[in-house]
């Protein structure tokens, strides 16, 4: 195979990938309390106003504002109290001037009063009657129609994913329906002839599958269905019936391929036959991961990874993850825990490359240590070990103990 | 009644809870393929070396390492190469003195051999000979019998929450179950003469019940399972019964009170009813969050939280959320995403007396910049407004626009 790429730093790489995404555009319709994590497919207008009705914001008595003007200590404001509002019920009295009623946090206001006096700021004189020793201004503890959430604005845009607070304010809302993007189906392939399903005994020379179930988890934690389309054999038919099978059923295809330079120039065959434009990326100024390709095939992304378990999951987590978010409509992904930390011992690499490695996060004398887990090939063993993932940036010649870096747990 | 503690910091509250409170145990058996975010029950220790077999970790020739010394590109070693080892299969030659053969990434290697040229160190010198151009040592470029996980030793250790690499790990030993925590259970009762459900549409003075779905949400966050046990009136009786089923039904119980100062005093006398040793901390240095109660009875922890929607939520984050994952058995619970961002203006605060604020966070100049969303009553719109939460320290009278803030996402 001829080099047809030179090698682009990772920005780079996605970058030629990313004009060629765009949000699946399959919707549907779910439930708002089931619909935590999921992208709304729709703009959210405010139908009513939050609260409906003027409500106290703290326990005492509502009250005219005037009725209090001048109110002190030693100058008390005396009220007659007709009444008290009882939570989740009307104000059937209406406050003449002079008068108050109890109020608890939360109650309506009672026609003819615009504020509350707080009950630290009265005194009990007798059954009917209060005397307030501080003045309150017109709105004073009350939370006005509308103030928490006002009738007709933009509350969530299409492509917000829904938090726990944003499902709160749906459903005070009444809006116990959302239309959402569908989950974005990702195939997971992995190719390579010593390859067995974790289920059977590998014979000499044969390895377990571990890479198709490390991605469907990562695919899991991006929102999107993982669709596991089997072991295929390190031959072109083979990959080529399997990729095209991933083209017809899902929206994005990630081949795991074999680790060796051949099986990844296979690969890149396979995709490159499936249509255009193919391959936009193949090879990365990225450590592990440099023989990952990017490309697109007929409006759909197609991914050949390393098939180092490792390589696999950090090149998907810097490449599939976000395309996930992207053809789901997310517009904002969540974030990773990321920490900064020091190094323990120094990280070599080579400038113009981006090197990420797995470390151990220890806290020693109220600070945190970063410790590199060094390892061949990356196995998977230096994930298991790992808190978390450290980056050498693409201008740097390696990091020196002592060094600060920055730490995606992983 | 009458005021049975001093208020505590929220750090004193959890810790008068702390000794209250132990895993659930209660196990079960799941696929480790399904096991993302489960907390293990058992120690597992490795079956197996891993790989069982010595495999080369580059494309290349396998060779006797003593059979390259002295190579250089002047004078290379000439070996003759018997063959190539396929993936997945067995090698089946046995290599004498000067022979080699060809091997591949994850190969593995012939009988007679302990090392592996790069095939970039080779030139092909007729159809079976090749000249070596680098001296090799003995185990170069091999991947060694339990290099990766060396049989009998403690791979994952209970407590540990299962990551998509542990997963991975597990299944390349060929463990497809794994024992773990039950999920935790976790009663959600909503207080409140005021409340209706979030189908139905509110009569003056009502409001829709949304704590039970956001504390529900947050719940799922934390791996346990929600029982939403309804919306009961502000009344002894009716508190009590649902407190009593959720004693007899969950694992934790979470009474969301109704806002005002008398429905905090109803849920602390129906806590202490239950049973011992009751009421730990009621009243925390905290803002939201003051009238907040830690208890437990019969080991179980039940917690009274404000009624409001936003200090119920960052409440249940505070002290709820942990316990779950204590409960599950969980060693090291997962983190949210933190980051530092400069405030955009004050914060008021009060020394002794930890805040949290709910703030946006924006990119400006290169730099992040948190802008405090104030609000009454701590209303939904608040959180839904917000990417973060901030938190000015117990220490603190405030922090002033231009410091640094931690910020948690939200």
């Amino acid at each position: 195979m001829p080099e047809l790429f030179t090698v682009l730093t990772p920005e780079e790489a996605y970058h030629r990938l990313e004009p060629y995404l765009s949000p699946i555009g399959r919707i549907e319709k779910v439930t708002t309390k089931e619909a935590l994590d999921r992208v709304l497919a729709e703009n959210i207008f405010t139908p009513d106003d939050l609260p409906p009705f003027p409500r106290s914001a703290m326990d005492g008595y509502a009250v005219r504002a005037e009725d209090t003007h001048g109110a002190s200590e030693s100058l008390p404001a005396y009220l007659k109290v007709i009444g008290e509002v009882t939570m989740g019920s009307i104000a059937e009295m209406a406050l003449s001037p002079g008068e108050a009623a109890l109020v608890h946090t939360g109650s309506i206001l009672p026609t003819g009063t615009n504020a509350v006096v707080m009950l630290e700021n009265t005194h009990k004189i007798d059954v009917s009657t209060i005397g307030v020793v501080r003045p309150v201004a017109a709105g004073e503890n009350v939370l006005q129609i509308g103030e928490d959430i006002p009738q007709g604005i933009l509350l969530l845009p299409r492509g917000h994913r829904l938090r726990s607070q944003d499902i709160g304010g749906l459903l005070a809302l009444g809006i116990t329906e959302v239309t959402v993007s569908q989950k974005v189906q990702v195939a997971l392939i992995s190719t390579g002839d010593e390859l067995v399903s974790p289920e059977d005994k590998p014979k000499p020379g044969q390895v377990r599958n571990i890479n198709a179930y490390t991605l469907a988890n990562l695919t899991l934690k991006a929102g999107g269905i993982p669709l596991l389309l089997g072991i295929v054999p390190d031959n072109y038919q083979a990959m080529k019936k399997a990729a095209e099978r991933g083209m017809s059923e899902a929206d994005i295809i990630v081949i795991s391929a074999g680790s060796s330079v051949s099986t990844s120039d296979l690969t890149a065959q396979v995709i490159n036959s499936l249509g255009k434009p193919g391959i936009l990326a193949h090879g990365i100024a990225l450590k592990p991961g440099k023989p990952t390709i990017l490309a697109s095939v007929n409006g759909k992304p197609i991914f050949g990874l390393p098939g180092n378990p490792a390589s696999a999951m950090i090149t998907f987590d810097l490449f599939v993850t976000p395309t996930i978010y992207k053809l789901s409509g997310c517009s904002k992904p969540p974030q990773r825990h990321r920490l900064k930390a020091r190094l323990t011992s120094n990280i070599p690499s080579a400038p113009g490359r981006e090197d990420y490695v797995p470390v151990r996060v220890k806290e020693k004398d109220g600070e945190l240590w970063a410790e590199p887990i060094f390892g061949k090939s990356n196995l998977i063993s230096t994930l298991i070990k790992a808190d978390g993932i450290a980056q050498v940036p693409l201008d740097k010649a390696g990091l020196a103990a002592g060094e600060m870096v920055m730490i995606s747990i992983f």
